[in-house]
């Protein structure tokens, strides 16, 4: 029997499994804190590794999914926002030297992609597009059974793409982009830009409040809550309005957390999408799904990447 | 020898050319207007296939590049702005049974981006972005060497994808497209209504004028129309960038009448996306050129579309 070993780095925590085979149970699964102070992320990594690594057998290959900009040709994390220090690291030759193993790394959100396609919510489609709304926004695209990888692995970044010129300013440092308007924390940043400007809102008396709080107050009937979700959501159909004219799919996947509010944010979406399509043709055979994989999304796209490569 | 037929479809010609085999310099070629009173366009384009049909030989197959949305799996012209009443018209069906020889339809700009990869601007290339900038604005995108054609063929409508919401109204009858702000015509709808506003032009003492009376007229000094060439050339490096971020290719390559007009338009876009991208990884490994195949790119995307599917 093969076995391959899976991490999924995320800014917070690191997630490493040991599969066997194609089987999508992990043999042993462990989560660390991503950052110790002292230590490198990376050191950290290396650890995680060895502690699931099995006794008296080998690993066939070894699948990184990292957050950020991800070159997978070169295997080098050219940015990720999420970590510190982490500048054109070159994560696959650092991991295969020490461990003598085939390693392949990718963009978290392009291996979740892989996973829903194979074994959640896209089984049977050959055109997806997923896009996962959290703190960040990111996406994969899967065409003809491909997942899109783009010339250096760096496709998709699809929470970085312009949809308000000169609006929000995103995370990366550009304006205007989805994930600086439809966002966890863009939802929040709107709230609070709104309640500055004297409109009124029960979460003005919470000393902090998130994206999640702003959901529930939105359940509760408050108004401006309501709007900064009917905003986002609008904004995210339109988006995929877009994405929709550009790959024609089967089936979307909309994972992360911010897409469990429901009908609050895909009700608006949905309305942007039938206002603005320029034919039924491209909704006539078309799914929308919620991810299935919840938080193992990451780590068994990861092993669907080391199959689809035969490590 | 096998022999393969072409037509390209536009909104004022057919373009017709027999091929043999896989050379792109046909053995006969001829063209008539699109148009024809009392005259179905299905019927011209029968017209032109018996025209140059090879005496006493067979054509193996033919291939049609036709405007608008093209639903390339039913073989099906969903809607085609250019040509009245083409709406769901099975263009596959009813030349298959008149010719009873095999037939694919396609997208032009689709077509042309094939063309172009396989024998003009992006030879070598496996990841490709096409734009043509004309009357309209269409797309076609390689990846890894094959064309991105989407689940019901669809996909790749670059022109309708919104890059100013609530901006001007689109060919399509959507707000803010592409093609609403640098297409031709909407190069021009912006001086005439900068005009009206009591903007000061040369080119307003002419009766008519197009995108190239104000390329000239930009070339001379005239400020309104640089600036509109200026605004064109930005959302067209906007719209570039999100492509970019999208597709991460190697080769860009830009074809049709306002793209030829050079800096004026392409300064802009380079501007826009130097300032614009999210890593200069993006850039590192791009070539930008423009179309090489000039009108028989399509003709030559459809024959090699041809060969692709092994017809």
């Amino acid at each position: 029997m093969k076995q391959f070993m899976c991490l999924d780095v995320g800014g917070t925590k690191i997630r490493g499994a040991l599969f066997g085979d194609e089987n999508i149970e992990p043999i042993r699964q462990q989560k660390i804190p991503t950052q110790n102070q002292g230590q490198k992320v990376e050191d950290r990594i290396c650890g995680l590794i060895r502690e699931i690594w099995p006794v008296n057998s080998n690993v066939d290959a070894i699948a990184i999914a990292a957050p950020g900009f991800v070159d997978s040709d070169k295997g080098v994390v050219i940015r990720a926002v999420n970590i510190p220090g982490w500048e054109f690291l070159p994560l696959q030759k650092i991991l295969q030297d020490k461990f003598n193993t085939p390693v392949i790394i990718g963009n978290d959100a392009r291996l979740a992609a892989l996973g829903e396609w194979k074994y959640g919510a896209a089984i049977g489609h050959h055109d997806v597009i997923y896009l996962t709304i959290s703190t960040g926004i990111g996406g994969g695209v899967i065409i003809k059974d491909r997942v899109l990888m783009g010339s250096r692995g760096m496709a998709t970044e699809l929470g970085h793409i312009t949809i308000l010129p000169d609006g929000p300013l995103c995370s990366c440092g550009q304006k205007g982009h989805l994930e600086a308007i439809s966002s966890g924390p863009a939802i929040a940043q709107f709230v609070q830009e709104e309640i500055k400007n004297g409109k009124k809102s029960s979460v003005s008396a919470l000393k902090n409040f998130s994206s999640k709080e702003i959901a529930q107050a939105a359940f509760e009937g408050d108004e401006l809550c309501q709007l900064a979700y009917k905003r986002a959501g609008s904004f995210l159909g339109m988006a995929l309005v877009n994405l929709l004219h550009t790959f024609n799919p089967t089936c979307v996947v909309l994972g992360g957390g911010v897409s469990f509010t429901g009908d609050l944010l895909l009700e608006p979406m949905q309305k942007e999408i039938e206002k603005s399509i320029l034919s039924k043709e491209y909704l006539g055979n078309l799914t929308f799904s919620t991810a299935k994989l919840g938080e193992n999304a990451g780590l068994i796209g990861g092993l669907v990447l080391i199959t689809v490569n035969n490590l």
